[in-house]
């Protein structure tokens, strides 16, 4: 019906998809911006427009049975979008009040002005400049081709789409006195949620492009970085990265699995070590390296506050002057302080889940051979996919509660303490019941025997503990990364497969709704949509859909890869092929979350990111772990020893005392090694930054103009040093002198 | 003869001391150049007239006494005093050549004009501009008041002597090409060394308000930075912040000491060791706030390259695009990897000395009972102050030897390799004696025993070994400073007053020599000085003082702080009088410091520095060694401990395991408890740069009108994003919508 002449213009009715302007192809997109049209493009910010000029929409949720006075519960609701409302416009944001599919949710779909997008960029521009996140000035930007050949300014890259985005989510989400409408999920009454909507076009051709080739190159992470911004690249940046270097491990491993029998190799724990050590540091630069190529450099020096975040009081900020909420540190330091035992206890509380089910698992496997033992196996795994996957949900959510109590003023420390504390629960179930089997069951495990059962074959029984932890980490990484793929793919699709018979039903509910509705709109007001039209209709169902899906959470993706990696850098040695295991995981996931995120979860609003955060602290502390755990593997499971001597403890110590050592060693090598290799990044910055401080002071010039004439009045007459030394002698005269002295000396010996 | 009115103006005579203009008082000296005087100061660079407009005095030694061909060595003295001459003539400075008290010295004096002086300040400040050590460019410096009121400009603080000093520094020994005159000692032929003259007022107040005042403050520090420059006063500001913070452990010894008899406490030792680690943590802090206090944050980018590095080819910087020498890497890497055995080879060397010394002052001390063992017990002694100081004295001529083979690009590159060369010396002297004690002498003392001798009271024998570990202590925190006093102080001070016999002798020599020369000179030229010019003559015996003076060596002084520091942290408990011994020490050492640099030694050229260097490293490293100390006393020196036990060593190896891990945890606490106080120096910079940089955008305001204008140029009508939502429809009624869809619904349920 796109084609249809006698339509009439209505808001959205002339932008049927075949009308919208496409988004360029991927790869071509941004070569496309670059060159001299940036400047245009800069003055601008024209991206492409998608989803009919929506660029973020609001969900509106309240509550419809409530058994007691409705009536004040309707004010409420009332007074609520009310407010809403008035801060859009406050904002001089476009909105539109839309009935959402489930009953007591309406969506408000909100658009940004040209205009209002120029205005927040520059503020942007001008606080990056003013805190030292990029040298370059918004006029610079404009006006300076220091600034265009700079691999720093956004600009360089033409204006993305998530620039864009970013750009409103900050309007909609920074506090009033800045211009925003600091509006905040969960904050705001009735709010639930603020999301943009998928671009469908980029998203096919992502999937399709990444589900064709072997290896995703800068070009692709740019195209992410591009449209969802830099925090969400930097994951895919970071699994691609680490995906490539699994390759040493993996070759290693095999080559080990086939010469090494069932023993563990010394030297094979060692290059694991290594490895460890070299990949965190090398992560570093890129990290360092795609910061810079971003443009995000040095971003988080303005630490976006939360707006859940209200002070007791408010003080003007020491550097930018800004009203700032401010909390007496007493407080933050007594709530940290409080929430420690918080979450110990929920980590008491998983440790003993875990602990049960694998003691179960142990018992089964070992020992139990009476009826239905064959079935009763597979009970622990089930406990395992189903249990602990819950109660670690339960755990994040306890930390969630507590975290945001801790009253952390920007979201960096949020996030960060959030991440820490979740970390600490897959830590537990990630590697608790593999340090169990190795410290206590294998050293200790025919201790306890006597106390347990009659068989008592020690040898044997010997044997058996380190297949035992074998098989458990094998178990980890094959059939735990399966059942992970599962419970992220394919569930989720067979839901979306379910759903549609759900939301028949419930449509059925709204359209009469909806229709009463429209029918006082029209009254009302002509030039709202009637939602009757099919195209809008068309949009709609896309947008009710997007509301349907549940938000996309990094912590989890991040949280898989790197409990994955201790895998690989603390156990490897056990089982050589983990990494191997791992690296054809990774080639599966890498597209797998890419396919999740486009059609699995909300579209993510973009964000600044210049690494990924506390999990490269996570991943060291990792790999001193492994340190760890390498010395005493080599020991306890090194052919001569015998487990049975009293000295085992002892000796697993010296072991580990040994090894942490070496890992100390090693880093300072590696280090001095890695520091000999010249830092990409850090030239670049050092060059953009001294290019455009040049460019700086011949835009000066005229200021130092004064200076100069100054430097022209300076001749040796006013000198008072000339005085003293009467300049106007000749220097040949005066060496003469010394000419003299020397020959005289010369002369006298 | 000031005060005669006939007498004929020449160069020097209007100069004598009571005409020159004085430094003004020390302390209000600085207060004096602050306010509103900075800008003209900034502009006219105007610091009074010291040693008669002499900046530098640049001796130039050649052989007299050549056996062969005494023509051809004439020939060469003379080109090389030409080339001299001809270089600072290019540099535009004054210079003079006067006859040196020896024979075959020269001293050209150097004197540097207020417009050359001018232009090497705006090249420096440029450059500091550019490479971002201050965000300050010249003309803002003048200009704005933003910087006037900056911490980091050092015109906030008026232009200083170590200013001038160091500016002309930087044009005698910078390359031609960026203007300089490229003189550098031993590598220019015959230049022996390059040295500014003594300001003898302003030491002499100086030593005289030190040895008034009982704390020197943060003037004190200011006049040594103003004075001497940054490098030297940062030596000072370390001596004094570590004399204050002994106050902590010497405190606890005393309790320590007068509650414990003779055991080793181990709370002791744990406050000791948590106070090695806030202390180099506080001082990092400490430092961070005198560089910016002082103007020289940020000062080490500009790395100055050493005259002595000249590379195989030249290759253009990548950032500043200047031409700079370049050698390639792989010659750098293999140079400085077969230093290590180089560096190997003079420990090795001192080791045997210092052990050899050691054992046998063992051996006097505790078994031999001869004839004369009252004077013999001293010969260790003797051992100790004599024979080994002249052998490190040696060492480090030889690892002078090897850093310089190894080719550093820059100073700060080959300073700190020297140091850390230098440090591994005086480490050996300094603990090896007590790490033999602590760990072979004492456990394993008494099996050495019966092969040894024939007495054999191992109990009391074992007594004696701690108290024998307390006695080498106290013998180098008592004795060892004793001596190092006298000789840093009272040698050379008897020196200097046999000196004037020697020199009357060598005057006669020159007398004859200088007379015939004179003739000469005022043949050729009648503006020379006549050297029989009584006032004059005074100053050129105050240069020919200060030529004869060895140079300043700041790595001693520091040194002996770090290995001092290294008995308070390592072994303090095992006598804790320790700490008190060295506050003692160093309330004397700052001043007697401050007497050597002004009657000992020659001045030395200001430098600017932002930190310690690698002392901080070394202190960090000493911390960690202490741990291991503390955890192996802790076991071995624990009454209860049994030595003749077969476990001791794998014990005390647990202790050791225990006790870094403790350290480790001690670390990361103080780090979290440090980084709650606000950090005063990172404040400052951030207010400054974003003071600075707002000021720079109002600068920009007309290169931003035409922004504003383009901006202006946006209303609703050409803008897209209004189309779609048709802009003008009024907001309420776009909410009623939203209002009439709540009411249905409260409504319809």
């Amino acid at each position: 019906m796109s084609t249809d002449p006698a339509e009439k213009i209505k808001p959205f009715s002339h932008l049927f998809p075949s009308m919208v302007p496409r988004t360029p192809d991927i790869g071509a997109g941004d070569k496309a911006s670059f060159g001299d049209t940036t400047k245009k493009q800069g003055l601008q910010l024209q991206t492409p427009i998608i989803n009919h000029g929506v660029d973020y929409v609001i969900v509106f949720r309240y509550p419809v049975k409530t058994s007691n006075n409705r009536l004040q519960m309707e004010q409420q609701v009332m007074y609520g979008l009310q407010s809403l409302t008035t801060k859009l416009a406050r904002a001089q944001l476009f909105f539109e009040v839309k009935q959402g599919q489930e009953r007591g949710t309406l969506l408000i779909l909100v658009g940004c002005p040209q205009s209002r997008l120029y205005k927040e960029y520059k503020t942007e521009r001008n606080r990056d400049f003013l805190l030292g996140i990029s040298m370059d000035s918004p006029d610079f930007a404009l006006n300076t081709d220091a600034s265009n050949s700079s691999e720093k300014s956004s600009l360089r890259h033409g204006f993305t789409e998530a620039d864009r985005l970013r750009l409103i989510y900050d309007i909609l989400t920074s506090p009033e006195n800045t211009g925003g409408a600091d509006i905040s999920p969960h904050v705001d009454p009735f709010v639930d949620s603020i999301m943009p909507l998928h671009n469908d076009d980029f998203n096919k051709k992502w999937i399709s492009t990444w589900s064709k080739k072997w290896i995703i190159n800068d070009d692709d992470l740019w195209n992410i970085r591009n449209h969802f911004g830099e925090k969400i690249a930097f994951y895919f940046a970071f699994l691609q990265f680490y995906f490539l270097w699994l390759a040493i491990p993996a070759g290693l491993g095999v080559l080990v699995y086939f010469t090494h029998s069932n023993t563990l190799s010394i030297w094979y724990s060692l290059s694991v070590l290594a490895w460890g050590i070299a990949f965190t540091e090398m992560w570093k630069r890129k990290q360092m390296e795609l910061a810079v190529r971003w443009g995000v450099h040095n971003c988080s020096k303005h630490e976006k506050r939360r707006a859940a975040f209200k002070g007791d009081t408010t003080v003007a900020d020491q550097v930018t002057g800004e009203e700032m909420p401010f909390v007496p540190a007493w407080k933050i330091v007594l709530r940290r302080g409080l929430t420690i035992p918080g979450v110990a206890l929920g980590a008491v509380f998983l440790l003993v889940i875990v602990a049960s089910v694998f003691t179960l698992q142990l018992f089964l496997h070992e020992y139990y051979t009476g009826p239905f033992h064959k079935i009763l196996h597979y009970a622990p795994t089930v406990g395992y996919v189903l249990l602990i996957p819950t109660m670690s949900g339960v755990y994040s959510k306890w930390v969630r509660l507590l975290t945001n109590w801790e009253m952390h003023k920007t979201e960096t420390s949020w996030e960060y303490n959030y991440t820490q504390k979740i970390f600490v629960a897959n830590f537990l179930v990630g590697y608790l019941s593999l340090f169990f089997i190795a410290w206590i069951y294998i050293p200790f495990g025919d201790h306890v025997l006597p106390y347990l059962n009659e068989f008592n074959i020690s040898h044997d029984h010997q044997k058996v503990d380190f297949q035992r932890l074998q098989d458990q980490l094998v178990y980890f990484v094959v059939t735990g990364q399966i059942v992970g793929f599962l419970t992220e793919m394919v569930v989720p699709y067979l839901m979306s497969w379910l759903m549609p018979k759900a939301k028949q039903l419930s449509a059925k509910v709204i359209h009469s709704g909806s229709s009463t509705a429209n029918g006082d709109n029209n009254q009302e007001e002509t030039t709202d949509i009637s939602t009757s039209s099919t195209g809008d209709a068309e949009f709609i169902k896309k947008i009710n859909r997007e509301v349907g899906l549940e938000e996309y959470n990094i912590y989890t993706d991040y949280v898989e890869m790197v409990i994955q990696f201790g895998y690989v850098s603390m156990f490897s040695p056990v089982w050589p092929l983990t990494a191997l295991c791992c690296i054809a995981n990774n080639w599966v996931e890498l597209r797998s979350d890419a396919v999740k995120i486009c059609k699995y979860t909300r579209r993510p609003a973009p964000l600044r990111a210049e690494s990924i955060g506390p999990w490269l602290r996570n991943m060291e502390t990792i790999v001193w772990l492994s340190s760890i755990t390498m010395g005493s593997f080599a020991y306890l499971f090194h052919p001569t020893t015998n487990l049975h001597s009293s000295h085992v403890p002892l000796y697993t110590l010296l072991a580990i005392l040994l090894s942490e050592h070496l890992f100390a060693a090693f880093r300072l090598a590696i280090h001095a090694i890695i520091s000999v290799i010249p830092d990409w990044s850090d030239l670049m910055i050092k060059k953009e930054d001294y290019k455009i401080k040049q460019n700086w002071l011949q835009r000066l010039d005229k200021a130092q103009g004064n200076l100069a004439r100054q430097d022209e009045g300076r001749s040796l007459e006013d000198d008072p040093m000339a005085k003293i030394w009467c300049g106007d002698v000749d220097v040949g005269a005066r060496t003469d002198v010394g000419m003299e002295f020397i020959r005289n000396q010369f002369k006298s010996s």
